[in-house]
């Protein structure tokens, strides 16, 4: 099997932004207040921040649980992992995620300031300074057959787009402009050159799914 | 993990029906033309049917590759299993699938006339005469934990969901009349007292999917 590049349950504002300005260790998403782009996932049965049984099993709980089928490793920008900017001052920080992060897998941390690797419950995370072609080969091969995830921010996918290394992107767009920040696009029309898409408004969470794959 | 009873790709007419009647060895789906049923899932990457690479990988696909994620057996009525009916004359049937079932887990099929097991590549096939219930119970065990597909005809989900044994069903319905045949449902709504309903129109499949779970 062909292991593909996939991004999903990629929340951006309908202005196109993942995150806005001044991240912080309080505010991940910097200015931008992110609850109208998680809220739809939140009340899925397979959604990320589930804690209790229950939650839907429609069509949003189909996206949210695609998350995590046949994915082997994920990759993503150092500002997903955390808030901090150049130069690691101790290597305190361990991601936002807790004792048990969410992935399980590797996960490969783009940065320009490598350090050890760190393995919490199942999950490892690894810190590249590398391409995001050379990431890719270094991931595609931990992910063993599987599938890579690129996890984000919206720079980060950027550059996949950009180096044309993605083959699938699920986009969850929600009814709120944050007007600056990390952009993903400024219309998803941008990648229909190289991609089809289909848009479909969700039938309770308020966002439009929008579904790309290659041509 | 709770252990769901799932049906996926189940497809169906306007007006309800899974199959026609006189089913026989040429005409699976008996009078009844089944292409419209099936046109959608075809057109798919992960579409039961597809033997070469490519396919959509939007909506419908996210639809198709439910089909098999996280499935630890399946349940089928006997005429899904064969055309034939009564006692078997010999055991020289073994299903439509070939060398190399689709199923690859165990499949209990429904028939008052038992026969030993089958297996062919990762598929075994068990014949059982036992109540839905008792069915259930010995499909839940052989999953090992993972979900059971109840994988029709319509008449086998219509005794499943009279015993209240299914959680979740995904229903693809199609623009075409059977007039008779085998039924599922007059209309779903005769569902919406026990599940959620969700219609979602396939972008470009024909059908419109209805995703339906426990309330």
């Amino acid at each position: 099997m062909t292991q593909l590049v996939r991004v999903h349950n990629f929340n951006i504002s309908s202005d196109g932004y993942g995150a806005g300005i001044n991240q912080s260790l309080d505010r991940p998403f910097g200015d931008a207040d992110p609850s109208a782009l998680f809220a739809w996932s939140g009340a899925t049965a397979h959604g990320p921040t589930r804690t209790e049984p229950g939650g839907s099993r429609g069509f949003d709980d189909y996206c949210t649980r695609e998350w995590h089928r046949n994915i082997g490793a994920e990759i993503m920008g150092r500002n997903k992992f955390g808030p901090q900017r150049g130069p690691w001052e101790n290597y305190d920080w361990q991601g936002w995620w807790g004792d048990e992060p969410v992935f399980h897998t590797p996960v490969f941390v783009l940065t320009h300031h490598v350090r050890p690797s760190i393995t919490l419950g199942e999950t490892t995370f690894h810190f590249l300074d590398a391409s995001p072609k050379e990431a890719l080969a270094r991931a595609l091969e931990a992910a063993d057959g599987k599938d890579v995830r690129i996890g984000g921010g919206a720079i980060t996918i950027r550059e996949f787009l950009d180096a044309d290394l993605i083959d699938t992107l699920h986009v969850a767009v929600a009814p709120v402009e944050f007007g600056q920040g990390e952009r993903l696009w400024e219309t998803p029309e941008e990648l229909t050159d190289r991609f089809h898409l289909e848009q479909i408004p969700s039938p309770t969470g308020g966002v439009v799914h929008h579904f790309l794959w290659r041509r």
